[in-house]
């Protein structure tokens, strides 16, 4: 007999929104794995590798907006979720971690498959719940049932983020021949209803008149999903109230007037220092950038967190707006916009401070189109280029998924035609190297956009499990750009000047993705020159409902000529 | 400039002993990296993928019976290292994991490559230490010589097992160009002599009469190291004092004269039970083994063991003996012969109970050399009788690992032949599948003996980063049994019956090796049928100074019939 408040568990996750789960194969969670496989509304994948799993969850889940579960059995296989459970953390993406564990009394005696589970995800949950191994006593099915409530209550509220649920469980595991596995109707849903954080007319009055008090108002956005809306709004804010707003790549904001400030703050800017800097999201990939704002410390700094954290990214931090951006900047627009109805021109915001944004962005984004046509017409075939021809190549309305090391921040240099809607992700939760296969395959399972990732060669064969499944996607196109090695090290200064270079820090490796693509049954393109590029891009460009592999390969002191080039180039 | 106290450290490392590091290349880490790379007595590889780097220091570790250092950047890097190392805690292997990490407050601040690292590892370390960012306070340094004296004393005191020490740095992390990294001479090295727990003669009379008072008194030992001495004197114990002396494959107790027991001890056999059970070392493998001493309990259990933690593994302990096997069993045979000597032959101990075992061990030996010999003479190719033949065939002094799930149960059955000592290294700290191929790589680095892995496809495709690096060994030679999915749960009863076993539980999968095998520069061979199998053992088992991957490939439901006739057909 299968046990039934598991089932009531499962039919609870479905209840409250659960309908994606991933299984790693095991027998201590057998009870879960029948139970999430026979719920009709629960769609299941099994993948072995649970780092990968994880990754997979985590990429489907920012793709849905909605938790994921995944599912383990007892040992080691809950530490392999680690680096993805830290992920969604630090990137609040909501994922639901049923662990499957032995009895308490059984821990630490040596018997197979058994840790410490209770906790194991230490401060990157944002709750570990653990239930009883008793599933009889009223109590215990109070608990569970009053638990997954919790558990996945937690998820979803903001700041959003992964839960842990560990699940003792006595043999037998295993259902009855063709006993029927079904919820027995009883289970309790307990609803949070959703609220909204709003702030009193006397606060807005106050932060109005701050604003209005400064000439130098900076809005940026760190790393946040897409949202049409706030990206109107805000929009309307620079465009109509001369307010600048600036974004990296991850911060979607596709308006994106003020862009390349990767490339010109690596200048002292200092007529461009905030006097009130407002933020919102996440994690900032641009180094220039932060450290222009830690330099140039703005006299307020006002971010937008439901998060209890205190993160002070620029160490200017002087107050917490716990309000949604979409709730703060429509209201301010509304509010601006009043006020300047009632008060005519003379109240309007001068420009000035806006267009001293706006020169340095376009200066530096003529500086990054002239280099690449200088500089690249009959030459060696180099990652910079090859990344920045893909990268204006590629459909609008796809997902851009940026690996982490040189990826990511190429990208943020080159950006994508704010007109095309390309989202963009990237795991800077962490900014780890060991997922970014698997988010990426994650992602393309759950749309019918295309789904690009582009990725170096370290972190695609660090995380190669990511494509040992049977439910490759036909959507996702992945841009390979192997250096034969973690051509990072390479190019920043320190690690570049020392004999460990090659072996320590770069870490040469020969292998390509030719076999790879071939197992994993992906068609396969490679350029080493110039020519082969533009002619394989092409091919590699066009749809044709099978997934891909571009792969790139170029020389990595050659790369780091480039980019050295490129960066000492430009005066503002 | 290189922060001298990071160097100091690697120098006590050194000084303390541990003369192998694997680093994973990270920038926070660099000035451990370099320290540990120029240091002349430390012998360093660089393993991109932290899981695999932490299992492979685990073999090296293993092997060698000394600490091997880890050491990887800041982030999510730590909590792949973490699958290992809680293997390593309950294998009781030394590790030193040296963490970087960003100084504390720039923890959750929304910056790269930053967790909360302190205390990682949960339970599954001895110790996790942590220094401050300061080098330069006398005090600060003071307290990084102490602690690191400290966790490499903590790792090498019995119970074994992994030290964490988090090290916080800043900018800059690299030397000066030129610039000659060596410790200052002045580094404090802080011994811990080692001591021997001994009993004192009261305790030793008393033990000695409760012998005397019991029949039936069984050694029995869990996983532990091949010491040829306590082999010679456990030998002795049976042959000439007739205490039977019982142990799993992985006890690496090559004497042996009972064996089978995980054959003969599925079926009741309560004249086999122990009055007096003494056992030693780790985890037990056999399911058969376990279930029969927690069902006949012993009256009395003594478990030699110096770890504090209680472990209860038969549920029938009444004493916990805090000494070395090597002590105990030395002592009791001192004893046991003098008291023998003086009271004259009357005192001998009955071979009833001795007996009894061997006639088990005997028959149950005879079943399988004769099912063996009857079943698989002209028929399809089957992964035990391929395991029995390849296992039968090992060379002497080679070193045998036994992944986990099906291999290590198979390997259990047949056994390895006594008198070729070949020890025998498991995952069983965890059983996890999770590092099996990297621990085995970890080992063949540290012996110029034959290292063999017997692994299935599921464990060894999980764990293939095992073979991206440039370290390939020449002596690893891998028998990888692919029946394309996790045999194991179609062997067991409860999935086998089940709706998802396909998918779920055995998760089909149509890998081969060949493509890693040819990546990775490994000699590849390929066995479908009898015939292929035969001609190609010929060859896998000849050495040619390469490294080796035969790859045999059988049909699950076939291995499944085959098992479960093998596990029926046994009559005591």
């Amino acid at each position: 007999m299968l046990l039934q408040p598991i089932v009531n568990l499962v039919e609870i996750l479905s209840r409250k929104g659960v309908h994606h789960a991933i299984i790693s194969p095991g027998s201590r969670n057998a009870p879960l794995t029948i139970a999430l496989v026979r719920h009709p509304a629960i769609e299941t994948l099994s993948i072995s590798d649970e780092r990968s799993a994880a990754f997979i969850a985590l990429g489907m889940a920012q793709n849905l907006r909605k938790p994921v579960a995944i599912c383990c059995t007892s040992g080691s296989a809950a530490y392999n979720y680690a680096p993805a459970v830290a992920e969604a953390f630090f990137q609040e993406v909501p994922l639901i971690i049923l662990t499957a564990d032995r009895p308490k009394e059984w821990i630490h005696q040596h018997d197979g498959q058994t840790i410490y589970q209770t906790d194991i995800f230490g401060k990157h949950v944002k709750q570990s719940f653990e239930i009883g191994a008793d599933y009889s006593h009223p109590d215990a099915i109070w608990h569970i049932e009053r638990t997954v409530n919790h558990a996945v209550n937690l998820a979803n509220t903001f700041p959003k983020g992964p839960v842990h649920i560990n699940i003792p469980l006595r043999e037998p595991f295993y259902p009855l021949e063709n006993e029927v596995v079904v919820s027995d109707g009883n289970v309790r849903v307990i609803e949070r209803v959703e609220t909204s954080n709003v702030l009193s007319n006397e606060v807005w009055a106050n932060l109005l008149a701050s604003i209005e008090q400064y000439d130098k108002v900076l809005i940026a956005g760190g790393q946040n999903e897409f949202d049409p809306d706030l990206t109107n709004i805000l929009a309307k804010l620079q465009d109509e109230f001369n307010f600048p707003v600036v974004g990296d790549s991850i911060s979607n904001l596709k308006f994106n007037l003020i862009s390349n400030q990767d490339v010109f703050l690596q200048q002292d800017a200092e007529n461009l220092a905030p006097e009130l800097l407002i933020t919102f999201g996440k994690s900032f990939i641009s180094k220039s950038f932060k450290t222009f704002l830690r330099k140039n410390k703005a006299i307020e700094h006002w971010h937008l967190s439901l998060d209890n954290h205190l993160i002070d990214t620029f160490q200017s931090l002087t107050k917490i707006l716990p309000v949604q951006p979409l709730y703060f900047f429509s209201k301010l627009l509304e509010e601006i916009d009043f006020s300047q109805f009632k008060n005519g021109d003379d109240e309007e915001r001068s420009s000035d401070y806006l267009d001293a944004w706006k020169r340095n962005s376009f200066k530096a984004n003529n500086y990054l189109e002239h280099f690449f046509l200088e500089n690249f017409h009959q030459h060696q075939l180099n990652e910079f280029y090859a990344i920045k021809k893909l990268l204006d190549a590629l459909p609008a309305d796809s997902q851009l998924h940026l690996a982490n090391s040189m990826s990511v921040r190429y990208a943020n240099y080159i950006g994508t035609d704010p007109t095309k809607k390309i989202e963009i992700f990237a795991n800077r939760g962490t900014s780890g190297i060991d997922g970014c296969v698997s988010t990426a395959v994650g992602a393309a399972l759950t749309t019918t956009k295309r789904v690009y990732l582009l990725i170096g060669d370290l972190a695609f064969f660090y995380d190669r499990n990511a494509l040992w499944n049977r439910y490759m996607p036909d959507n996702l196109n992945i841009i390979l750009m192997n250096n034969h090695g973690g051509g990072i090290f390479r190019i920043i200064d320190g690690p570049s000047k020392q004999a460990e270079l090659d072996d320590y820090f770069e870490t040469v490796q020969s292998y390509t993705a030719e076999k790879i693509a071939s197992e994993a049954n992906l068609e396969y393109f490679n350029a080493k020159t110039v020519e082969e590029f533009h002619q394989l891009s092409i091919a590699f460009l066009q749809p044709n409902g099978k997934s891909k592999i571009f792969e790139i390969e170029t020389d990595s002191k050659y790369n780091t000529e480039i980019f050295k080039k490129f960066k000492a180039g430009f005066a503002l």
